[in-house]
C-alpha cells in the first residue's frame, strides 16, 4: 500500500501513520518529494483495507497496490482456468451457450425449453426454482419439484443443469440435481453463502452485483476460491446506472478488463441487463464479439404466458436465429460456439 | 398498473396484452387518446412485476400504480410506527443516538465505547461481532464472545444493544444478546434472511443497499413485515455514485421521501457514507436537520488503533461535541435528542 | 401526458390540476379506477415539462407519453436517415470507419495518421484542433493552423474531415475546412451551440453527454434539427458510472435502443470510453456486432509521444488489425466495412 | 504524479515511461518494492493528465498527487475567499439567502417575488431570463426585457441580482443588469464560456455539473480564476444517480469536502435537486446544518401557474417559514442568516 501525505503533514502525524502500519506488522519506507512525501508499506497488505489509513491525520490519499483479491488474480494463476460443468468446459476455445426459462413452471414448459436449447446448440439448461423477488408478493418458484423437472428435461436432451441457490440451506438439495450453482447479483456479497459454496462439490456461476466494482466482484470470487472450490465462472449481467431505457446497463467492457486481471472464465447475461426481448439478440452478438466465454440467455416456449420475466425471454425461433449469428461472429474470432463450427 | 400502447400497436398486439392481464385475473379498461391508447389494469397488481408487460409487442411503457410494497406504505398504516428497542422508542419525538465501534475488539475497548456513548446521551450501543468483509483476507469479527462483551458493557451503562446478523443461522444467537438486529447494506435483498427476521423476536434495523432505490428498500422491509415482524427501522447509509471524494454519497433526501411514503422510522448512518472522520460531524448535523429519527455513528476510544474503519470513527470527545450540536439543531425542530432537551 | 392522482386527492386538488392543464390549452379526460384516478391530457404536450405537474397537490405521478423530442423520433421520420459526409454516406449499409489522433500536433503526425486511416479502409479523418480540457493548465490544441494540416492530409488520402467545435464563434472557421462538425460530450446540452449548428452548412456528430439519458440525447439532436439542419449523426462514447476500471462505461445497449426510437445514424467511440488502448479492439468489435453505423477510433503514429490521450490511441498496426476483425464481423451481419467486403 | 508499475514490467517498458516523463520535462525517481516498483515524477505535473501514462506498457496505476486545479486549492489560498455580490458578502459568517422564480415572467410576478424574498431576509434576487431547456419545444425565457424587470424589482427592495448566462455573447448584456452571473450545471465544462467569464466584471456562481466530480468542479472554477476573475461561488445542486424518487441526488457531503479542499464559498440549491416543493424545506435546513454559505431557493408568488418549475417552487409563506427554521439552525452554528440573528 502507498500512502501519500498532505504536504502540511506534521512529523507527529507521520509518526502516527508509522505506528498504525507497524501495529499491522508492516515495514514502512518513506520518500520525500518536492510536493509530497510518500510512505510505502511493505509486507502482507491483503488483509488490510485502505480505509484503515484513509483519513488518518496527515494522510492525503491511499493507493492499494495489492488488490482485495489474490486467488482470482492472474499473477496467482497465469493460465486461464477451465471450469468443467458436467461434460462441458467453460473457459476454453468454445463459446458456451447456457439458456432456459427464468423460472421452471411445469414439465411441459421445461421440456419444450430444453428441446429448443439443444436444437440451437446450447450446452447447459438454466431455470430458476428458488426465485429472488424484489417484492414478497411475487411468485417465488416451484422449489424441489422444479429441480426434478429441470434435471429430467436436461438429461433427455444431453444438457447440463444450472440453477440459482438463494441460501446456504439450499446448497445440498440443489447440488443433488444441478451441475452449476448460480449466485444471483443480489447475493454477490452474501459472504456466508460464498463461504459455503467454497465447500460445495459443484462449480459456481457468480453474477456481478448491480453496483459491484470489478475489484469487488473478483474479491467475492476469492471467498469461494479461498474456501477450497477453484471452479468459479463469472457472469456480467448489467450494472445500475442513471439510464432507464434499459433495466440495467450491460458493461461489456468488463469482459476484457476481467480477462486482463483474472484467470477465471467470464460469461454474459444479456437478458437481465436489457429487460426487453428485442435488445437481446444484438447484445448477445456484442458479448461474443467482445470475447465472452459464454452466454446466459433467457428463453421461453411461450413468453407471453411466462410467470416471470416473459418479456425479456426469446422464443425458440428467436434463440436459434441469435445462436446462428453468434456462431458466425465467434467464427470470426476463431472460436466454435455451441460445440459446432460454422 | 397502466399500460401505454405504441401508437402503431395492432389490434392483435392489444389482444395479446389483454390475454396476459386476464391470465393474471385482472380486468382491463381501455381508453383511446389522440396519440396513444392506454390500458388500465384493475385488480391486485401487487404480485405482478411491470416487467411482465414491458416489452410485450405493442407496449410502449408500463406505469406501476401499485407500489412493490404494501405493508410499509402509509396508505396501509397512516400513523408513524413507533419501534421499541429495549426501553427506547424509535420513531417518536426523540432523535435517538445509536453509537459504538465498527467491531467489538476487547472488553476494554467496548467498555470505553459504552462509557462515551452514555456520557454523550446515546441510548443504543452498536458494535459488530460478525463482520462482512469485501475481501476474505480481512478481520471477520470476534463472534459470540464479542456478543457477551457488547451486552455486558451496554448493561453497565443502561444502553440497548444493536448488532449485525449476516445469516439466518446467526439470528437465534444474536437475539439472545441484542435488542436490535441490523441487516447490512449488502444483505438488503437477502430474501431468506429477511424472511427469517420476520419470525424473529427482535426489531430489525434495515440498512439501504448501496444501489437500492427507495422503492426496493421499502419492498425489502415488506419481506420482514409480511413474515410477521412489524418492528422495522430503516437506515440510510449512502448510495453508490460516480463521486469518489466520499466512500458513498449520503442521500439525505431519502429521509423526507421515505417519511412521505412510509410509516416506518428512518435513521441515518453518516460514518459509513463519509468514510472520513472529519466529515461525520457536519453530516450528522444535516441528518438531524433533515428530519431523521436517529443517528448511527461509529465511535472508537482509540480510532488510530481500531481493527476496522478507525478513520471514520469519532473519538469520545468528537462524539460528545457532535451530539451537543445535534441537540441544538433538534431543539430548533422541537425534538429532544439523546433523551434530554437543550 | 398522463397524471396519476393520489388516492386521497381532494376534488379541489383535482380541480387545480385541471386548471393548470387548461391554462396550457390542453383538454383533460378523467377516469377513476379502484385505487387511483387518472387524468389524460390531450393536446400538444411537447412544449410542457412533466415537472409542470409533478408535485402539484394531489398528484402522485406524471407519465409523459409525448417524448421531449419530436423531429428525431421514428414516428416523425420512419425511414433511417442517411447523412452525407463529403462523399461518404453514414446510416446506410456501410459501417463507416472514422479515425485519427485526439489532437493534431504537426504536419508529419497528421500525414502519418491519414496514411494509416486510409490504408485500413477508413473514410473520415478526425483530429482535434480546439481541445476541451478538464484543467485550464493542459494543452488546448493548435487552432486554425491545425485545421489546414488536417484538411491537407485528408485530401492527399481521399478522406473526409471531422473535428470538434467548442463554441458558436468557431463554427464558420471549422466549416471552411471540415466535412463533419463534432459536438463533444461536455457540450451536448450547450443549447446556443446546438441552435447555431442548426444553421450550419455541415452535418453534425453529436456525442452523448457523460450523464445524458437517451431521451435527453435525442432532445439535444432535436435542437439541431429544429433549427433547420437535418444532418445529425449520434455518437455513443461512454457514460459515467461508479465503475472506475474504465474511464467511462460504454453503453452499447444504447445503439439498438436509439435505432428503435430514432431514424438518426449512431456511431460508437470505443477509445474515450475505455481510456486504455488494450480495451479498444474488443470494444470496437462489439460495437460493430451490436449494430453501430460506424466507429470513431483514436489512432496515433506514435502514441507514447502523443500530446494527449496517447494511451488510448491505437498504433497504425493495431488499427489495421482491428479494422480487419471488425470487417469480418460486419460481414456476418451482411454489412460492408470501410467500403470493402471481406 | 506517482506511477505504479506492473510487477512483470520489463526494463524496456520502464525506460518507455521514463522517456515520456522526460519528454514533459519531469524528473523521475524510482523505488523498487517487494511487489511493485514505483516511479515518482517530480516537476510541474499540473499540465499533464494521468491519462498520459495510464495504459503505457508496464504501467499498473497512476496516482495524481497534483490536483487538476491549482488556483481553487486551499494550498494556494489558505484563507476562505469572500465574494462581494452588490453589497452582500458571500463566504463570511452570514448564511446568504438567494431566492426568486425559475423564470422571470412579468413585472407583477417578479415584483411579488422580490417582495417575498426581501420580507424573509433574502439578500439576492434570482430569476432566469435565458432558460436552458432539455427540449427546444419549451419556453426559453423573456431575454433582455426580463433583465430590466429583474433589476427594477431588485432595486425597489434593496436586493442584488443573480441570473444565468448561457453563452459568451450574453455576458455583456447580463453584466449590465446583474450582480452575479450564474453558470448552469449543463455549462460547467463549457470552457469558452468559463474563459470569457474570467474576463467579466462580475462574480460568477458556478453550478456543479450533473455528473461532475468535485475535482472537475474545482478545475472548472480554475478556468475562471486563471483568466483573471477571482470572484467565484460554487453551487451544489444535485448529481445524477440511479435514484429516481428525486430529480437529482443532493450531495450535501460535497459542502464539507469542498471546504476542506478549496477556499471558495459554497452555496446549495435544494430546489433543482429535489424537484418537489415538499422536499425543499427539509433539504434547505440540512444545507445550512452541513455548513453551506448560502441557499439558492426557487420561489414563486403563484407556483401553480408558473411557466416553468412551478412544482419545485415555494410560495412566499413557505419560503418565510423555511427561512425562519434555517435561521434557528444557523444560530446553532453561530452564524447569522439573511442578515439578522434569531
Amino acid at each position: 500500500m502507498l500512502i501519500v501525505l498532505d504536504h502540511q503533514a506534521s512529523e507527529d502525524e507521520i509518526d502516527g501513520v508509522f505506528a498504525v502500519a507497524r501495529a499491522h506488522g508492516l515495514e514502512v519506507h518513506r520518500s520525500d518529494g518536492t510536493e509530497h512525501s510518500i510512505l510505502g508499506l511493505v509486507g502482507d497488505c491483503h488483509s488490510l483495507s485502505p480505509q484503515r489509513f484513509a483519513g488518518l491525520p496527515g494522510v492525503r490519499e491511499v493507493l492499494r497496490l495489492s488488490t482485495p483479491y489474490r486467488l482470482a488474480c492472474r499473477a496467482f494463476h497465469p493460465e486461464p482456468s477451465l471450469v468443467a460443468v458436467g461434460d462441458v468446459t467453460v473457459g476454453g476455445p468454445e463459446v458456451v451457450l447456457i439458456a432456459g426459462p427464468c423460472a421452471v413452471e411445469s414439465e411441459e414448459q421445461i421440456e419444450a425449453a430444453a428441446t429448443a436449447v439443444a436444437a440451437a446448440g446450447g450446452r447447459i439448461l438454466r431455470g430458476g426454482v428458488f426465485k429472488p423477488r424484489t417484492s414478497p408478493h411475487e411468485f417465488r418458484g416451484l422449489g424441489e419439484p422444479g429441480l426434478r423437472m429441470l434435471r429430467g428435461a436436461a438429461d433427455r436432451h444431453g444438457l447440463a443443469v444450472c440453477t440459482e441457490v438463494l441460501g446456504v440451506e439450499q446448497i445440498a438439495a440443489v447440488s443433488a440435481y444441478a451441475d452449476l450453482l448460480q449466485v444471483g447479483a443480489r447475493n454477490m456479497q452474501n459472504f456466508p453463502l460464498l463461504d459455503a459454496l467454497g465447500h460445495a462439490s459443484r462449480p459456481v456461476l457468480l453474477k456481478r452485483g448491480l453496483s459491484a466494482t470489478i475489484a469487488e466482484w473478483l474479491a467475492a470470487a476469492d471467498y469461494v476460491l479461498a474456501a477450497g472450490n477453484p471452479h468459479v465462472i463469472l457472469c456480467e449481467r448489467g450494472i445500475r446506472t442513471f439510464e432507464t431505457a434499459t433495466r440495467n446497463t450491460l458493461d461489456l467492457s468488463a469482459v476484457p478488463v476481467v480477462k486482463g486481471l483474472s484467470h477465471l472464465p467470464v460469461v454474459v447475461d444479456p437478458s437481465h441487463a436489457a429487460g426487453h426481448r428485442k435488445l437481446v439478440p444484438s447484445l448477445a452478438r456484442a458479448a461474443v464479439a467482445v470475447g465472452a466465454d459464454g452466454l446466459l440467455v433467457e428463453i421461453h416456449p411461450d413468453p407471453d404466458h411466462a410467470l416471470s420475466d416473459g418479456p425479456q425471454s426469446l422464443t425458440a425461433e428467436e434463440f436459434a436465429a441469435t445462436a446462428n449469428r453468434c456462431r458466425m461472429i465467434a467464427a470470426a474470432l476463431g472460436r466454435p460456439l455451441g460445440g459446432c463450427h460454422v
